[in-house]
C-alpha cells in the first residue's frame, strides 16, 4: 500500500499553453480524431457513454444496406454475423489480459453477473453466501440479491469498502463462496489492487467475480496476472460501443469444464444450428453465450472494440493519470473553500480514470458545468462525477474543465434557479 | 377440433395473371413499399429474419448522428432512449392482446424464457416439473434444461405432440408447475389453440408460458382472451425489428405483485436512477427489464413494431392464409411424385405463417431454390422450411416460389454437386 498523500504537488500544474503543448507532443493525439466529438465540447462523461467512433456510423450503414438489407437472413453468414460477438470477445481478450477463448461478448453486465455468479455459487457447493461491497454498483447489489433470494439457500453478505482494502481476508470466511467487487469504484473512482485481493479471497478457499466496467479501455487490465476466476465488464463506456452495447463475460479456462450457467441458449449450444434436443455447452467461454446477439448493436460495439484495440494501453494509463492529476492539482487550491471533498484517491495506483467531487449541492454544479459546455455527471445523493477518457481528452480539455469549475463556484452561477429541476440521468 | 382435410380444393388456385389482380386489390399492397426488398427476390425466410423496413436506415442514423455523435449522454432524456424500451413494448403490446403494463421488451427471448419459467416455479412451490413438447424449438428446451439443472429439485418433461393436441389434461399432472410451448411450431408451422391449452393447464392447477416468435405479427394473438399467465416473443422474425433485436416479455396483471425474477438489474428496478442499494421491483412486466438495453437494435427494433402495429391484424391473418393456401394448392399435385411431405395443417385454426415440406434431400432443395432467388430455410434433419410474412409477400410470390420449387423437382437441378456443401445458417 502506498502512503496516501495529502496533496499533488502544485508545481507540477502546467500553464494552459503548455498543456496544449503537451497534447501536441501526446502520442495518442490523432486518436481524438477517430471520435465524432461536438466541436467545443469537454466530455468528461465517457464513463457513462464512451464518446462515438467516426467510423460506427458507416460500419451501421454497412450492416443494413449490404446486410440487412441486400442479403436478408443471408447475412448471417455473408456478412460474418454469425462470427461476430467471438471476434470482439477476442479483441476484448487482449485488452484484459485474457486468451480469446476465455471471453464471451453477451447479453448486458447484469446478465452476464448473474450467470457467473450462479456458475461459481455451483463450484463451491458447501459456501452458502455472495459477499460484496455495500457501495458496489446498485444492478451488481441487485443481481446478488434477487440470485440469492431465489436460491434460498445462498444469502448475500454486505462489507465496507474500507476493511476489504486493509485486510480483504478478514470480510471472508469459510461460508464465502464468492466475492464479487468492482475493479474501480463508480462513483469515487476508487481502484483495487486485483490480484492481492483474488489472492487473499482464494486462500479463504473463495472465487470472486470482478466487474471491469469502469476499467477496461481506461485503466491496465491483466486478468491473468491477477489469477482471475471470472469477470463481467460493459461495452459503452470506455469501450465505446454505444448505448446499452452489448456487455462481455471472461471465464479462466480452470473453469471451462467444470462450470454450467443456468441460463443457457441456442448461441451457447456446442452446435447451435444442428438443432438438437439436448443441451451441451460450447467450449470455452461461448457457453457464456445465451439467445441471438443483437447483430446491430455488435456491430456498433465491434467498431469501438477494434478503434481500443489498436491503442497502447501503458500510454493510455498514462494520460489517464496525467489528466486526473492535471485536473485535480488545478481544483486543490480551492476544493476546500467551496466546500468540495476530493472522493478519488491520489495515489496512482488506486485510482480509476475519473475524478468524483463529492458536495452538498452537486445536482446544480453538475448542470451548470453543462450548460458551459462540460458534460460531468451526477451520482446521487451528493457526488459530481467527472469521467477522464484518455483516447480522445486532450490536456487542455481537464485545463478548462478546471477553469470552468472554479468560475461557476466563484460567480455562484450554479445557485441559478435553473440548475435545480431534476431529470433522469444514467 | 376441425376434421382434418385431405387437400385444398384446387380449383382455387388462380393463374398467374389473377394473382397478379389480387395483389392489386389487396388492401396490404402498399405495404410491401414499406420495406427494402431486393428487386426480384422472393424472400419466404422472414420468419427466421424479417424485412428491413425502408425506414430503419434513416432512424439509426439519427440516433447516431443526432443523438449518441451530437448528444452524448445526453441522448438518454434528449432523443427519449430512456423511454424507447416501455414505448416499443405498449405497442406490442397493441399486437398482442395485453396491456401495456404487461409487457416488457429486453433482453433476448432465451433470457427471458428463464426469468418466465423461474417465476412460474415460484408461483408453484409444491410443484417440481415443467412440461414441454420434446419438439420445441431447441433455445426454449436448453434454457428449461438448464433451470431445472441448476435447482436441482425441479425437472423437465417432454411430451408428444399428438397427445397434447389431443388431449392437453393428459399430459399435465399435480406436479407440473408450469407447462410452456411454441404457440406455432418452428419446424412444422402448425399452431396450437392457446386458450383451449390454457384452460386446460389452469384446470390442473399449472400456469402456461407461451412462445410468440413465430406467432406476433404473422397469426393473431389474444393473450387476455386465451387467460394467458406469461409468454415471451421475438423482435426479429415478423416484427421485421433487425438481426437478434431485443425480444419481449409478458406477465399477465395478476401475477404482477407476486412475481419476482431471480434475474434482477437496474432498469427493473422501481426507480433506476436513485442508486439505491437494495432492490424493489418496478411496477408491471417492467420489472422484467434487467440491464441497459442495447439502444440501436432497440432503434431498429421500433421502426418495425411501429410499422407492424399500423397494419390491420385480419388483413394480415386473411392474407397469410391466403398465400399459403395458394402455394400448398400448387404444389400438391406433384409434392408426393417428388418425395415431398407436407407437414404444416391444410385446416386454417392450426397453421401458422409457413409451409414446411419434409423431404429426404431437402438441404440442396433449399439451395437450389436461394439460387433461383427464393429465399427459404433448411431445419435440420430434412425440412424445407418457407415463411409467408404476409406484410410484404404478394400473391404472384406464392405462385412463383411454387412454380420454381416444381421446375428444380422437374429438372434435377438441385441434384447439381454444388448445393451440396452445408453452411450453417440461422
Amino acid at each position: 500500500m502506498s502512503k496516501p498523500q495529502a496533496s499533488i504537488d502544485p508545481s507540477i500544474v502546467p500553464s494552459r499553453e503548455a498543456c496544449a503543448a503537451l497534447d501536441a507532443a501526446d502520442p495518442l493525439a490523432s486518436v481524438r480524431e477517430a471520435f465524432a466529438l461536438p466541436p467545443g465540447l469537454i466530455y468528461l462523461d465517457g464513463n457513462s457513454l464512451g464518446a462515438m467512433p467516426a467510423a460506427t456510423p458507416a460500419r451501421l450503414q454497412q450492416a443494413l444496406q449490404d446486410g440487412w438489407g441486400r442479403q436478408l437472413v443471408g447475412a448471417w453468414n455473408g456478412a460474418g454475423w454469425i462470427g461476430l460477438a467471438p471476434r470482439v470477445a477476442a479483441a476484448i481478450a487482449g485488452l484484459i489480459g485474457a486468451q480469446p477463448d476465455e471471453v464471451a461478448v453477451a447479453d448486458s453486465t447484469s446478465v452476464n453477473l448473474f450467470k457467473l455468479l450462479a456458475i461459481a455459487l455451483r463450484l463451491r457447493p458447501q459456501r452458502r453466501s455472495i459477499v460484496t461491497e455495500s457501495g458496489n454498483f446498485p444492478t451488481d447489489l441487485y443481481v446478488a440479491q434477487n440470485l440469492t433470494g431465489w436460491t434460498g439457500t445462498h444469502r448475500l453478505r454486505t462489507v465496507e469498502r474500507a476493511q476489504l482494502v486493509e485486510d480483504p481476508a478478514s470480510v471472508l470466511d469459510d461460508d464465502t463462496a464468492v466475492l464479487t467487487l468492482s475493479h474501480v469504484d463508480y462513483r469515487s473512482g476508487a481502484m483495487h489492487d486485483m490480484a492481492r485481493i483474488t489472492a487473499a479471497a482464494h486462500a479463504r478457499g473463495a472465487l470472486v467475480v470482478w466487474d471491469l466496467a469502469h476499467s477496461t479501455g481506461a485503466v491496465p487490465v491483466d486478468l491473468a496476472a491477477a489469477n482471475a476466476d471470472f469477470a463481467v465488464g460493459c461495452g459503452y463506456k470506455y469501450l465505446n460501443g454505444g448505448p446499452g452495447a452489448p456487455a462481455y463475460a471472461y471465464m479462466a479456462r480452470r473453469w471451462h469444464a467444470e462450470a454450467r450457467s443456468p441460463l443457457a441458449g441456442w448461441f451457447g449450444h456446442h452446435e447451435p444450428f444442428a438443432f438438437r434436443p439436448d443441451y451441451t455447452p460450447a467450449a470455452g467461454a461461448t457457453q457464456l453465450q445465451c439467445g441471438t446477439p443483437p447483430i446491430l448493436s455488435l456491430v456498433a460495439l465491434a467498431a469501438g472494440v477494434d478503434l481500443m484495440a489498436g491503442l497502447d494501453a501503458a500510454a493510455l494509463r498514462r494520460k489517464s493519470l496525467a489528466l486526473t492529476d492535471l485536473f485535480i492539482a488545478r481544483c486543490q487550491p480551492w476544493l476546500a473553500e467551496h466546500g468540495f471533498e476530493l472522493l478519488t484517491p491520489l495515489a496512482h495506483e488506486q485510482r480509476g480514470s475519473q475524478v468524483s467531487l463529492r458536495h452538498a449541492r452537486a445536482w446544480p454544479i453538475c448542470q451548470a458545468l453543462i450548460e458551459l459546455g462540460v458534460i460531468g455527471d451526477f451520482r446521487a445523493p451528493d457526488i459530481l462525477r467527472l469521467g477522464f477518457a484518455p483516447a480522445y481528452l486532450r490536456h487542455v480539455d481537464a485545463w478548462d474543465a478546471a477553469e470552468r469549475l472554479h468560475q461557476i463556484m466563484r460567480d455562484g452561477f450554479w445557485q441559478d434557479a435553473r440548475f435545480e429541476t431534476r431529470r433522469q440521468v444514467t
